[in-house]
């Protein structure tokens, strides 16, 4: 974290966002959740598919980071130009019994079979069943990084996963939003968190993006029109501007220690798309805008065969948790925006990071620089 | 239950049905579950739109018969040519708050409302919110009853609510079911229960169906073709058969005792369309197949303001509670066809019983007669 | 509409909205669409369940006004504490057969069986079944209108049916929207169109909204935190402040003449909630945010028994009019709240219009008015 | 084929079945479909993890078989302990742009990196994405296999890409079937087809499972309870016969060449589930039961830029196609049954075939033999 302590965060820049953040500002404050950056950068110049230039990899975002016990979880989907794998078991049985792994589209195979002998190696799997679905989840870092060459290997994997802990979450390009686009700058990983009173118990939400979605004349900060003010700056290839159409997408996970119940996990994970559209996304055609969500509460549900004692927040307590997941998936974008640095990848190609001083200045002009 | 008493049932015709049933071999065999009937049958002889013949009614079956405590629920469809109101709150919340209530097509709305008046006026609604989202199921009875005179009133949907007991439940052509067709012989309201041990305690699963869908030459007993051997008796319009078309639909409501969450319920509800192809069913273009779960474990669950304590069943254990919900809308739909009487209705319509003796003597044929 | 003829839109104060809109910036600009409003607006004073006073009324939305030819279809829900009765069959099908009526809670059973019994008789329906299955939504209105007097009868759904036409739609309180409340301001019935150009042809895309939900300290118009600066003018509930807690939904109606088949108008429908989101609504747990969007292009698409052709825009072209949607939504919210006017209710309930010079106001502090 | 042509088929055993088959009774009847297998079967004795014994392969299903060209598609699950990857993007789009492959659970990642690079080096994408998101399923061979060695690997996915043909389709022990169990028989690869007359044209509807679920008990046969029937010859782990615990799936492929929509083919994969009913399975907690559906009909249907007419067969006609699958589906898992042949894989694990004649006496007690 040395280096990423140096990089700014939307609230540094006086971004004014709504509510209380816990500790970290990150999905790392939901106690027990631990992540994992393995980032791949190596060459420059022309692409030769298979050798690079590289500009990719893998995060890990471990429920219970020292545990093998599944958590409730569920899922959601805005725009289903993306894959997210093992959603079908989370989506049945409640439970998501491992890892949760974030890499380019086309290593999702790699990463998921990775996953698998993990598992079967070094958790001690006691409860369920002798196979592995594991969740991982993409997207696409093309214009940057040689993803046909299929650089992310085991070994990669493994790492993000033992480098998972808690604490700050490094941002912006590492893991796999290293080679991310976001609104036409620069995007990747971001975090957030909030912290909330509910029936006499404090709680936390916290979310971790990827964010690779979205076109610069949508970008909204704060309500600001920051995309329509900094129309500049727009990506290059072979040092033209490409067509302003949107490749990317948006990979969202929602943490809380709030005992919910899998159909509730699946009303936070629905409300993703709210903190996206605050940010001017509207979910276009090429982007796969997955959601998954869980909730560390509820040690030990899973049984093999004896009945479980759970804990349920009322449904009508739940308009804050909603509220508090919007915010925190809208500041987990802005967070990866302004941590991002601009890159250069294949062929030349570069995404420019979202000028700071710029970003004030705009939002300075609207009265909201705080 | 005197006249209902002298119906035969499907285990009492020889049909060999697995596994163990409750006391009743009916949905009120789940403690505290409370069904009523209101038939009305009034009229014969030519259709007049708002006069009669009359062939219709209502049913209620009330999960927890004297109290207005919530029971968590879902709902699942195989094919959609039909209406059940208030599922999407079921689906939102994981809580049934109120009665479910099935009638035909075209008396929905009468019986959403009255069913409303009834909550607002009768029961102490203490959680949740002021508002009202029955659930009212249908089937279609054109072709016995003047369906377009909308004759299902206030008041028998009162009667059915006020009428609800536990114990024995009166099946063929009664409540809703009264005008029902079933693989073109008469159907109606069926039900049975099955008990199962798990996790060292007692479970019953029942089911009720209101049966109105099928062609004649897909109806299988017991994996008997009965169908192919009985292929008269086909109901008569003007004397005549009409064509074989599907115009029917099947509604199911499956409860059960064991503790089962909201999403549990839902592969419960997805567990009826085994059922009914054990029958013959396919789920015709024109069916409105519509099925509605229920657990009465976990009373007071819901609150709105603070945690709750549920206790939930393994997914481990679940399959033999599969096996019981395939088995209970099986017989269901069979005690249907058993119990139903020939009717006649508008225009000298008729359709025709199964004939029992016959029945047996296919049976027999094919060396299934218990 | 003359009277309405007097109300400003969003537009004429000032805020700035992205996007051409239509001729009428109505739901009516997609060629052939038909709305009518039936408002019941009696009394004054103390609530008498069964006498008023009545602040309530139904409107509806015929997809091809003097045709009964379906159009394509589908629905999609963000938050699912509401009704709208016949999604399973526009789901299954992917057709809409009739009109779209939005009226209150309590009344929505009096709407269906009013739509059928319109259907059976006045309409000539040559293809599909002899039974309806009618589209029915709704919001509470219970802070202002005795909603469990059940005041909406059988010849306002008549009313409304019969008034329906092109041309410009009055907003605010009228309709379905007469007793509604948004953001804790008067809200009701809003509509907004977009064009666009797609493929060498022009398109139109238009939402209607009955807009009944979220709390005040969440509104946000054009990216402005209004809500914050405007945090008096609450409803009056016995001359005191109720609790700030949501007990509203929004229904959305979204129409366009863009040749998309069901699978397609299902993505229409989830963007709704991305609207409902850039004006600060997050879909409560007490809200029925529920939306269903259809297409009139491809008439005479619905067949009993031959092969019909059909014209499918290509999802790669798309995006546009998820832009145009999300933008249709937000605008049609804030017609809502521009056009309502303060009511007082049952009990002398009362519920403020946005001040609309102290809107602009707010509006030049954030340099964003027009 | 030669090996494969010496195998009976359920018809070849007097096992009565409806409809009329097409040609080869395979999926490869829908014209254009082509089926390539490549199995893997090494060593016998002591599992050594990474070494074998393997009984594996990989099944690879092409829609077109020589053209990118994607078609209309859509899912469904029963009961999701199971992975279909790509389904997202399928239910977004209604299409389905590349092979679906079936293998075992842990080589779905190998599978799907494969197909990626197969895709983007030798396909002509002309239309869409730069990505992939490819359809790989899987069922559990762990009791056979070597399943955490991860002996599929990339040589293997292309040879059962390349070597894809249209034609019969062997069954049983092949390709992603080859370590399978069916009703505690061996299992695997299965086929079969309808030719139907709808709407003055001859369509064909085809399935193609790997079958790997079910309780012996539960194994039903045309009605037949033929695993009551034949209770011995189960499975043998170290001598011994294992819990009869189901730790199996099944994998469903649906082709037509009949003109359905994307909402129309999700209709036909719902249907699946009724043709595993009638052999007897119920979804049981530990089974992926996840089927594909998709329709040759409308080539060159996906366009990036342009209109596209598209031909749809009528709702009121699909009945026909439902019964049609939901034959096929069971007449597939019959053929996977009866052509599979007793295996013994990992630590002298054994899994017997049907017995042919006993099967055929069975059938005879109930008079049902041919």
């Amino acid at each position: 974290m040395s280096d990423s302590a140096a990089k700014p965060r939307a609230r540094d820049l006086g971004i004014p966002l709504q509510g209380r953040t816990g500790k970290h500002n990150a999905i790392t404050d939901v106690r027990g959740v631990a992540v994992g950056h393995e980032t791949i950068i190596t060459g420059e110049g022309k692409l030769e598919v298979g050798i690079g230039p590289i500009r990719t990899g893998v995060t890990a975002i471990l429920p219970r980071a020292e545990h093998s016990d599944p958590v409730f979880a569920a899922w959601s989907c805005l725009n289903g130009n993306g894959e997210m794998t093992g959603t079908t078991w989370v989506d049945e049985s409640g439970f998501l019994s491992g890892p949760i792994m974030i890499t380019n589209t086309h290593s999702v195979g790699v990463v998921h079979d990775s996953i698998i002998e993990w598992s079967q190696r070094t958790r001690n799997l006691k409860v369920g069943n002798p196979w592995s679905l594991p969740v991982v989840a993409e997207t696409y870092d093309g214009f940057l990084n040689d993803i046909n060459g299929f650089h992310v290997r085991r070994n990669h994997v493994l790492k993000a996963l033992n480098k998972a802990s808690g604490g700050p979450v490094e941002e912006g390009n590492t893991g796999g939003g290293t080679g991310m686009i976001c609104h036409k700058f620069k995007g990747g990983i971001g975090t957030s968190s909030r912290t909330l009173h509910l029936a006499d118990s404090d709680y936390v939400v916290g979310a971790l993006v990827q964010a690779n979605y979205g076109l610069r004349e949508q970008l909204t900060i704060s309500g600001v029109p920051v995309g329509l003010e900094i129309p500049d700056l727009m990506p290059e290839e072979n040092g033209q501007t490409p067509r302003d159409s949107e490749q990317g997408s948006i990979i969202v996970v929602i943490a809380t220690d709030a005992p919910l119940l899998p159909h509730q996990l699946r009303r936070l994970a629905k409300r993703a798309p709210l903190g996206i559209a605050r940010v001017g996304g509207i979910g276009g055609n090429g982007s796969g805008d997955i959601f998954v969500s869980f909730s560390t509460a509820n040690q030990n549900a899973m049984s093999d065969n004896e009945l479980k004692t759970v804990t349920m927040l009322p449904n009508e307590l739940m308009t804050d948790l909603f509220q508090a997941t919007v915010l925190v998936v809208e500041e987990a974008i802005l967070n990866a925006l302004v941590a991002a640095k601009t890159m250069t990848g294949i062929d030349g190609n570069t995404v420019y990071a979202i000028p700071h001083e710029r970003l004030r200045e705009v939002l300075r002009k609207y009265n909201r620089l705080c």
